[in-house]
């Protein structure tokens, strides 16, 4: 079967699906869709997936979008370098880490990619810096797990990793932005405030097919 | 092993894990936590989740929790009446609608139930009435699939299923309160605005367990 994955430069999301497709070296089609010209929101794509949203994949005629979704069709279809653990005890982490992540750091970390994104920094700094406290609460947490192993669950990178690294990615680059100084000092540089985080961002920098996953566009800038 | 189910009376998280409980047959030890007692934040509930949330399933010496994490435990652990389908592509469809639940119903019925509860419907009219419009067109989109399949991914009872009814079951049981009439009377009587759904709630009420599963405090009021 062909896998094509549609996907988008710099969506946290998209990126999850990328890592997991590197880490278990299935060869697929690339399909990077532009947001500007509302590629994501095509009638062929709007056919796949009515909400509109990236990532999609397909394999053959089968569709499947929603990043954890698409993770998990993933291992159950192609088992080979498992991402969901390798026992029922290790599954139940790694999803229950997922969960947690998107239910207690993923809203706070929208909030706050999305203002500064939207340079909306100053009119809402009241309500970014509740949101960064959350999110360094649950860095805090990570951390914490990360002091004493190399991967947020257990002895190997697993879905846990690939679903929260590009969030880590997406809000260190946004924190670099002048109007966030202020919102990122608690939080950068990571390597003296989260320094295992730090190292465990170099260990996925550093993995092989890395580098066929970095957002393009924030090459250029 | 022996399991133990720590939860509460009318939290839709925990109700999940107990229909899944009852339809892999799988004998429980069953420990109802008094939210008004703060039992969820006792030393020794924090102790297994330091959240003090509840549901928390303890299996011999192995902890887990949030709850679509303790489901993909309970599957993969005792994989009879399995409840993540029986094929990667079912597998995927399963796990796909659950997160589009999570990311785009539950947390407009959190916003609605919360409100209803607290008595706060006067003073919250416009944004529950937002709320209670997202909750229509996701309602919509699952009556379509239960107008054409029993369950709401493909032929069998699944851990979708489990996650959407007792939602459903609370959003129907807060609606009924007086304060709540205008805001449901396009959703209520369901057998009218949404016949399919209707009689997939008779369905799972049918199912053997189910009153093991129901709250004990909606029996007194």
């Amino acid at each position: 079967m062909a896998i094509t994955l549609y996907w988008g430069s710099g969506s946290p999301f998209s990126w999850r699906v990328q890592l997991a497709l590197e880490h278990k070296r299935l060869p697929y089609e690339s399909r990077l869709l532009h947001f500007d010209k509302q590629e994501h929101q095509s009638p062929a794509m709007l056919k796949m997936n009515p909400r509109g949203r990236v990532p999609v994949l397909k394999d053959g005629d089968y569709v499947v979008f929603e990043s954890v979704a698409v993770l998990y069709y993933l291992d159950v279809k192609y088992p080979a370098m498992p991402i969901f653990g390798t026992s029922p005890e290790e599954a139940g982490v790694i999803m229950r880490v997922i969960c947690e992540f998107q239910a207690y750091a993923e809203p706070a970390l929208g909030r706050i990619v999305e203002a500064i994104l939207a340079d909306r920094v100053a009119a809402d700094v009241e309500l970014l810096t509740d949101a960064m406290h959350v999110v360094a609460r649950e860095a805090r947490t990570i951390e914490g797990r990360l002091s004493k192993e190399e991967w947020i669950v257990g002895a190997s990178y697993s879905a846990t990793d690939m679903v929260i690294f590009p969030w880590i990615q997406l809000l260190r680059r946004c924190l670099t932005r002048a109007a966030a100084a202020d919102l990122g000092t608690r939080f950068l540089p990571m390597e003296r405030n989260y320094p295992a985080l730090a190292r465990w961002i170099q260990r996925i920098e550093a993995l092989p097919g890395y580098d066929r996953t970095y957002p393009p566009h924030w090459r250029e800038s």
